[in-house]
Order: C-alpha cells, then structure tokens, then sequence
C-alpha cells in the first residue's frame, strides 16, 4: 500500500485562481437584504457609505465562478495553500479504522482561516481608492487578520476591539498593533453609539454589537474610509472557498475523497469555506458526502434557532437577512470559541441547511476542549476552542467507524491554532470550564422580537 | 526568468535521513569537557546519571553523518521540512537587489527550531527506558519543545521554568501545560539547590543557572528520570543540522545557492543547524559562502568574550569545556531575546570560530526589533525576538548590496515566530526598550573568574 504522507501540498502554481459562488448552483436563491430604515431591499448604494463596489458586486453576485485578481494570488502565495493533513497518530489513539484528514488553516500568520477573506476585502477597498479600513474582533482572529492584510496593501486599520476582551486577550491587541493597526478598546469615546453607551455606564465593558455600531459609524462618517465584516455576508463565504476547492485538488493528488466533511459553524465563514465545494460536487451529483456543521450548545443557531428575518447585530442597525437566528438580542453565554457566539448564520448557509444540503450537530464546552486536548497530544497542534468544535464533530464520526468497522474518509477543518487562546486551556486544566447550555426561555423570548418584514 | 515560488517545499520523501556531524570535518577538533571535581576528561560513565547512552555516544561520535531512526523520521515528518521561503516584499521595500531567502523554523506547533533537538532527546531517553525528563527553560521555546516531543513519545515531562519568566509570560506555561508538562517555577521547594536558593531570599525569582541546577538534581536523583538541554551540546548541534541540509537541496530546486548565510547565536544551537552543512561545503572546497552569526550586544559570547575552558552553567555544577565565554559569573541584561542570553558557546561553534569558519558580530536592541517590524509587515510574520537578530544581521548585508548593486542570494533561519513574546514588542511599540549594552568592566571580572585546568 502507497504511505500517504503526513501532509499534501498543492504547488503554488496550482493554487484555485476563482472563487466559487454557490449562489449559482443553489436550488432556493438566497433572500435580498431588507433596509432597517425603510423596510425595502437594500440597493447598491445603501451599502456604498460602507463597502466598495467591487465588494457589494460580489455580494450580489450569480456568476458560478468569480477570478481572483493576480495582487490577491500574490498575498495568498504568501500563505497558501495550506496542507491537508492526515491524522495518523489521533487515529491510532482512537483506534478507528476511518482516514481522518484535517486542512489546517492556521498554519499562516494570521493563524487562522479569516486571512482568507481579510486579504481580497484589503485588496479591493485599496483598489477602489479607500485609505482606511475599520472593523470590530472580539475573539480576535479576524482582527488580527485585517491588520495583517490591511498593513500589506498600504491601508490604515482601526479595530474596535470588546474592552473585556482587550484586557483578557492582552497578545491579541499587541499583536494586532505590531502590525499597525490602531487598537480602539470598545465601547469608546470616539463614536456617537459609544459615547452614548458610556454615558448611561461607565463602565460598561463592551460587546461584539457594541463594536460593529462603533466600527460601522465611524467607517460612514469619512469618505476615505470602509467597514470590513469577517464572516455572514456572501462575498465572504464566498472568499473563503479557496480552502475546500484546495482540499479537493489535495484528495486528487492521494486518490481519495472525503465520505464525511466537518466544520465548525458561528457565522458561517469556515463552515461555507470548507463545505461549500463539497456541496456543489454533491448537487452535481455522483458524489454523496455527508456534511456537519458543528455548533456549540451555548449557542445554537440551526439546531434550536429559527430560519428567519432578523438583524444581523445586537443594536439593529445593520440590514435585516434571512438566516437562521436565536434573535438578535439573544446573548449567547460567555464561552471560550469567542467565534462562535453569533445569533445568527449567514444567510447562505442557512438557506443551504433548510434545503436539507447538510446536517447540523452541537457540542458542549467539556467535549470541546477534552477533543482539543486530544488532538494536540497526538496532532502536536493546540488548535483554537472554535476549531475544537470541528475536531470533536470528527472524532465522533471516527468513534462510529469504530463501532461498524466502515474506513470512511472524514475532513476536518481546523480553522485556527489556539496560541493566542491559552487562557481558555488552562481553564479547562484547572477544572474551571463550565457546560453551559442554551437557554430555551431566552431563545423563545428572544425570537419573540424578530423584525416583521412583508414578503 | 522563471519565477520562483514564495515557499519551496521538499517532498517528505526527501527529508535529510541523517544529521550531519561535523566533528568529522574540524581541522581542529573539540576539546573534551572536564569534571569540575576531578578536574579529569568527563568519562561517559559520568554522564550516564542524566543522559541516555545512545545520547551520550552521539556526543562523542566521530562519524560524519548519523542515521535519523525511523520513529523519529515519524515525527519529523509531522513538522518537516520547514518552508524555504523568498522574501519578494522585504527586499522590494529595502530595495536592495539581493534576493533573499529565509528558512522558516518557527512553522511547526511549537514554534521554533528547538523541536528538531526535542524530538530525538526524547525518543532516545524513551527507547532507552527512560520514563521522564526534567529540563529548564527562561524565554519558553525549548521547554515548549521538550513538552510536544516528551507528549508524542509517552513520557513525562517536568520543566523547571525561571519563575520571572513563568509569571510573566504566562502563556508559555500554559502552553506546555496543554502539552501534558509539569511546570515548576525555579527557584522550589522540591530540590536541594532550590530550597537552599530560598532560605538565602524567599523572593529570589529565579535564573536559568538555578532553573539549570533544580533540573539536573532532579534527574540525577531519580533512576526512571534523564535530563534535557536545548542548547550548547554537540548532539543538540548536530540534530539542528537537518535545517541548513533541507535548505541546501531546496536551494537545489531552485538552482541557486547562496553567497551569505546568516543566523542568530545565543548557545548555539540553530546557528549550528544552519551553517554546519554550508561550513561543510566551504570546507569541501568549491564554496566561499560567508557566513554570519549574529549575537547580542548585550550579551556578546564571541565577538567580546575569551575562547576559554569554563562552566557550562552559573552555579559551576556542570562539566567545564573549551569555549567562547563572557565568564560563567556573567549576567546578561535582560533583554527580551530571552534564548540568546547565554554566557558560554556551544564548544563546537566556538572551535569552528576560533578557526576563522565564520564571522560574529552584534546587534542592539532598538535595531533588532526595528528589523523585525520591517519583516512582519512585509513577509507578514512576527518574528521571535531571538530571529530578529538574523533578520536584523541579513538586512544589513541586503543593504550593502544595494549600495555595491550587486545581486547576492542572502539566506537567514527565522527560528521561530513571535505570538509568545508580543509583550517585548508591546515594550518597543511604546518606546520601553533600551539599548543596553554589554559592561566591559563586568566582562572582565567574569572572566578573571575562569577555572584553571591543565592541559
């Protein structure tokens, strides 16, 4: 029998030079954006206060395949592709007779996935003649991954980051300002909506809401500057493909081809990054892989939520989408995967899952990390608690191969590592992770609120 | 003109099966290390109380290459080959007609070179029968290391960390915590050395000397128990060799070969993995690469110390061998490059040295993390303070190009990243980092304290 090795390149030169759009192959298209305001669709130019137009194209976009511009292959030759990996050692820990892969997405500086989109949002801002970008992070990776590609395409970078998180996550602002960007602790003094906050409470120690109307107000009110978002709308589902078409490539290169494919799911950017591909082969048809998105039990989006018209941030200011929601005034608890604690999904992926395109699992705190731990004893990677998510979804699948002795295929994505996330660890080693599940009475009385919209 | 890639990646198939040993090539040969009691050549049999014999027989092999065992060669393919990677953006923004290369060590779950040492102390220790390691650490990359590899192959694993540092950089520990390690904070109450340290000061926060003497007790002390060292050794120098021998084949892929090799020098351990092969082919003949290490102002081993016989470590516990040294008495300031504060040099180095096979110079600090900026905001990774001073030396000579014109293929080890020090780069960001230089007077009161042995 051939050694598969430990890890599969692509060549540079054969790195996927389009994204893929699923909108074109999806059997229900997804719904327009709804005006908060007026209650109409969102037009092109209500966007224009805040996106670039090569941006807002994208997001609107029904093309199949959409080319990336040869400055975006130049950045991305920096940091991709990233390897597939196979997981001999967990396996042999688990005494599965599944294959057990993972494409492993922090294996750049960023470390992790959210470079993927960070860079061609970069690139078409300083394009379309934008001099600044600003955006919010509470965990941090998507922070962390503008301020790189906004330093490498000349752009200055704001980034309202959650004050709480600030403070917690020391390493994540520094390392955001050593690659120039201007940390801004959130709620602030430098927004109407934060001063507002601030008034009313001092000391107020932020949210990822909070962050996004500061974020968005301040990219509105100067012409120079734009609002960058690392996950929910289309064109960033849609950036992040390059990570399942290269896995494919990848499983060429061994002949073989994932039964099973795994990723976390918050607000949907790694999950459509690597499922998207997959289903497209699916709906083609001759390939039947089944595919998991992985929630965590916190904060459930498509296993409790509902497909709905809601807004996509806490304040409401932002356009109402159709997605699956908890409501947007649900506050999922505070768990460690900061990036999964969203109320909603992007609205892609949820029009996907209530076409029946994928399953949808959780996993609560324990399993998470206990998986996590797992993986970095054998694996030698302590991935980021996001990322457990996936992991844990894997070896699920990997335990049940055991059970009927089947060797299926599984992908996993393992979107990030979790250097920057060690606080959460030793938590966990020290006893002090709690299993903190969903509220039924809050989603129910949260979901209660959902904008009407006239269909 | 044929471009080449970003990153050149060997096939795991052509990973180096051997380590190089280049004790084989010396004109003159190393000095045997004495026993500071007896003050006679250290017999093996002395050595067997805390290392492995297979260890003990690598630090006096005379043989040319050594065969990397298959278990190891398992592991190695885990994290191997590191990337050999073009810096297009750092020589456009210095404008410097070199084309320069770096061989990116810190791409593997523990962050720097030091794996490549870890790994094979580890599987020896395990194959020999020992059940657990103790070892030191001050800046985290070889305890972090020690603490993967100890992990992979099933053994404990017990780090005595400076406790300055433990409290300080409290996601090192962390880190090696997730990996399964027990972390000590040095000075403690569990050795002699470390009680006695307390009873003098109950506050004493600790130095590697101390952190060096807890865990050599420990080992010693305990049959199922060996000891640890990331540095300084020549078996330590000859596992790192795999990085200069995958950079020569990758430069093969890319027909090129470089005119300068570059790399930082604290004890000399990924100096040693880079530049022995290139000092082999020098040798050899038909080469005249030259080749750089670059140290620290503040702690200037080779470029201001004496090649002399001393401790290896401050408290005068370890075997006494022929090197470069400021003086085991010596106190380096505290710079941030935690791995390069080392008073002595591996003795293999320091002959090859004294024999004029490379050159040394030194770097201070502002320039250091100057250098380091420049590449994280162009090459987009945040470098180890430690790596910023070969970044810092290859800028230099990249700068000399551009004022001759001539087009020298330059070629540094990055050996590790930064995500575990942004605090040092928080301190320069914010204009708290000074350029402490080394105190001659200091000098040279250490080295008036040399021991005597007769030759």
């Amino acid at each position: 029998m051939k050694q598969i090795p430990n890890k599969v390149y692509l060549n540079e030169s054969d790195l996927p030079k389009q994204w893929y759009n699923i909108v074109a192959d999806m059997k229900t298209k997804p719904s327009p954006y709804f005006s908060a305001k007026t209650g109409k669709v969102v037009s092109a130019s209500d966007l224009e206060a805040i996106f670039p137009k090569s941006i807002i194209e994208q997001e609107t976009c029904t093309d199949r395949y959409v080319d990336i511009p040869e400055p975006i292959m130049d950045m991305y030759r920096m940091m991709r592709p990233s390897p597939l990996c196979r997981a001999y050692r967990l396996e042999k820990a688990l005494g599965t007779p599944a294959k057990i892969y993972y494409k492993y997405e922090g294996n750049n500086p960023s470390g992790s996935h959210k470079l993927n989109s960070a860079i061609p949002q970069a690139y078409f801002n300083m394009r379309d003649g934008i001099k600044r970008l600003t955006t919010e992070t509470g965990a941090g990776q998507w922070g962390t991954a503008l301020s790189v590609a906004a330093t490498y395409y000349g752009l200055e970078c704001t980034v309202y980051m959650v004050k709480v998180s600030a403070r917690q996550k020391a390493y994540r602002r520094m390392i955001m300002e050593a690659y120039g960007a201007n940390l801004i602790e959130s709620p602030s003094e430098l927004t109407e909506a934060g001063r507002k906050i601030l008034k009313e409470n001092p000391d107020n120690m932020g949210s990822l809401g909070i962050a996004i109307s500061e974020a968005v107000e301040d990219a509105a009110g100067r012409a120079d500057t734009n609002y960058a978002l690392g996950s929910v709308m289309n064109h960033v589902c849609m950036h992040q493909t390059i990570i399942g078409q290269e896995a494919i490539k990848q499983f060429e290169m061994i002949d073989d081809y994932p039964d099973i494919v795994v990723a976390c799911c918050g607000g949907g950017s790694n999950f459509s990054g690597t499922a998207f591909p997959f289903i497209r082969e699916n709906l083609k048809g001759g390939k039947n892989t089944r595919i998991i998105a992985v929630e965590p039990s916190a904060c459930p989006t498509m296993t409790k939520g509902k497909f709905a018209y809601d807004y996509g941030d806490v304040a409401g200011m932002t356009p109402i989408c159709k997605m699956f929601t908890l409501g947007h005034d649900f506050m999922p608890p505070g768990i460690h995967a900061g990036g999964l604690r969203y109320h909603g999904m992007a609205p892609l992926v949820s029009q996907l899952y209530a076409d029946g395109c994928f399953e949808a699992t959780s996993a609560v705190q324990s399993d998470v990390f206990k998986a996590g731990l797992l993986f970095a004893k054998n694996e030698i990677i302590v991935p980021a608690p996001e990322s457990c998510h996936a992991i844990c979804g894997a070896i699920k699948e990997a335990e049940k191969c055991k059970e009927t002795g089947e060797e299926k295929t599984i992908l996993f994505t393992l979107s990030g590592n979790g250097y920057f996330d060690m606080l959460a660890y030793d938590k966990y080693l020290h006893g002090q992770t709690e299993d903190i599940a969903y509220d039924e009475k809050l989603i129910e009385q949260s979901l209660a609120k959902l904008p009407k919209i006239e269909m």
